[in-house]
């Protein structure tokens, strides 16, 4: 019996990663209606990471919700997942749950406003259930607050000159003077994060959120510079108060500032698609499998930074296992780069299309591409190589 | 060493079959720098047979021309080819090098005066050079003359109600009364013709040369009626001038009734696909191959009518070679019933693409999808299927 594994990220705008799994699956069965194809679902800390770690754990995971603030302010119902762990309860979060930039609520509000407070509120709430180990995915937020919000909600106070309070948004941190980190909730100390990312980028400067993910979350030209040096200041002051420093080290600057702290909190940073791909089991899935396939909306050399299928071609190949790459697109001037980790790279279409043709058509060209691939495969009886 | 069979139709308005042929072992070399590529470029007696013909025979045959009349009068260089045969020497004539529907000139005449008499003309040499066998690919032709020209060249006196020679395209055939074979030239009657054509439609009628092939040559909605009944009148004439009957043959009404004409004549159809393969020892080229591939500019049902592809597909099975079919385009709705013939199908584009894209790059994307096919079939040590 054929066993083939399909782990694949979501095609974002099209489909989410099970889904992905699902058309995959489909076209293989069409050719090898008794393969044992192993469905694992691929994320990269990202929006998805939360799905694909539950329906990969199965009943060892549990699935959960939680009221909080979200960036704008409004309350969001946002799900997070409780994983059984060897040392107790492991939390899994995707902060694109909470201040996600998908969230209309959230992007109604100006940027200068949104805050991360929400996140730091879901982890107030699991430390009193005694959660300590944390697993945090970043990416897809709306904020840009340095993760001044999510600090204030663990216990840290921002005061401007005057001792008031300020708000923890970029626009409240232009006033921030005082940061004092005494009320930081001490069941921190015993807790740890693994903060789940691919991006590299420090706190500040011009490699830093703000330069670098600011425009897409509604900072305009002249709030650039504010916004940055309102963060580094903060940044600094939060470092001291606290007594580490977080804010040049790589992902800093992921999802807003949130990279910097939870490293100030002594957080671990790590490809998101490393981790989740360990807590969806993907190496003991390879375990014998005869091929592999995953993929992504659009690959290009980006891809080879530790994308989802990337990972998947690495752990694959220590298994000794074949994986070929079907993305909605694949770059033409990444192919060669590409071609040289996975076995055979592919995109969807099978002739002229157009992109909203690709992303409505997505299922039925995935389900067509894994079918033809497979009858490649099973037409080859193929000693050469 | 890996040997793999390269044997794809031409890329109509794209790319010749040899140019498609040097893109796929490019992409292949690419992965196995020592394959054997035995590259067998196909055609399917249309445009483009002569040159693959010659090309695959080598020194056994040879590359000829001669002036004729093209289409619209004017005097066209022809080529045609001439082979080694065990009974003699054997005359490969593609008609789209004496009226192709490419010439600019016999395109600028009016279909009502365009003749295929060229085509007569190159048969009257040949005869006068000894040869006796003939290989005609019909297809891309601009004529609509039921073969009239062709007699006329031959001998056949084609006349009006006063006696008149009248001119044999459809214009001057509603003039004509008589048909006399009494000049066919007598060499004929020892000749053979085999005729290379993937058309199955009759002379006249609904299904007719004029009824479908007529629009793209220029015939205008009115003339459709008379036309036809002038052909369908002088090929009675000329099937009783002649002493065979070949109107209602399937074939007849293909390159505007030179199907017609050849077959009364003594002519026999073939699939072009099917001679060109075995004129280029396409069988031979399979024996002991790994692989094969083949394709054509579109697939669609279309090429499940014994077009190259699927002819390629056929020889290979016949040798359990496995086939892929690497298409510019391939129909998503031929995909199921295509898939049942092709160790898998696919389409060029790696993402959203036009038409004017793939045409363009379609060296380029050809080697690459060769080279990531390569890269799955080198990865697997395959034990399914």
């Amino acid at each position: 019996m054929l066993r083939i594994v399909v782990a694949p990220d979501s095609f974002k705008g099209s489909l989410s990663a099970p889904d992905v799994c699902r058309a995959l699956g489909n076209g293989l069965l069409r050719v090898w209606p008794n393969a044992d194809i192993r469905v694992r679902p691929m994320a990269d800390g990202g929006e998805g990471t939360l799905d694909a770690v539950l329906t990969a754990v199965g009943d060892s995971g549990k699935r959960r919700q939680v009221f909080v603030h979200g960036a704008g302010g409004a309350v969001v119902d946002a799900r997070y997942g409780i994983l059984d762990g060897a040392g107790g309860a492991i939390a899994v979060i995707e902060i694109a749950q909470v201040v996600g930039i998908t969230d209309p609520s959230g992007m109604a509000t100006d940027v200068g406003e949104r805050t991360s407070r929400g996140v730091g509120e879901i982890i107030v709430a699991l430390l009193g259930q005694g959660v300590r180990r944390f697993m945090v995915g970043l990416g897809g937020s709306s904020t840009n607050d340095g993760g001044a919000g999510l600090l204030a909600a663990l216990g840290v106070a921002l005061r401007d000159g005057g001792g008031r309070e300020v708000a923890p948004g970029p626009d409240g941190l232009a006033a921030l003077t005082h940061v004092d980190a005494a009320a930081l909730d001490p069941r921190l100390a015993a807790s740890t994060f693994t903060i789940m990312s691919d991006v590299n980028n420090p706190l500040c400067g011009e490699q830093g959120a703000t330069a670098i993910f600011g425009a897409q979350k509604g900072v305009i030209p002249t709030q650039q510079r504010p916004y940055d040096e309102a963060i580094a200041r903060f940044a600094q002051r939060a470092e001291t108060a606290i007594g580490r420093r977080a804010a040049t080290l790589p992902g800093a600057g992921a999802a807003g500032g949130l990279g910097f702290a939870l490293q100030l909190l002594g957080g671990t940073f790590h490809s998101g698609a490393e981790v989740v791909a360990d807590l969806i089991g993907l190496d003991a899935a390879l375990v014998d499998a005869d091929w592999a396939i995953t993929g992504e909306g659009r690959s290009d050399t980006q891809t080879l930074l530790r994308k989802a299928p990337f990972v998947v071609a690495e752990i694959a190949r220590a298994r000794a296992v074949p994986v070929s790459l079907i993305s909605g697109a694949v770059d033409p001037a990444a192919l060669t780069a590409l071609g040289a980790h996975f076995a055979g790279c592919f995109g969807l279409p099978n002739g002229p299309a157009t992109l909203d043709h690709c992303i409505a058509n997505a299922s039925i060209l995935l389900a067509d591409r894994a079918e033809q691939l497979a009858r490649l495969l099973a037409a080859a009886r193929w000693q050469g190589g």
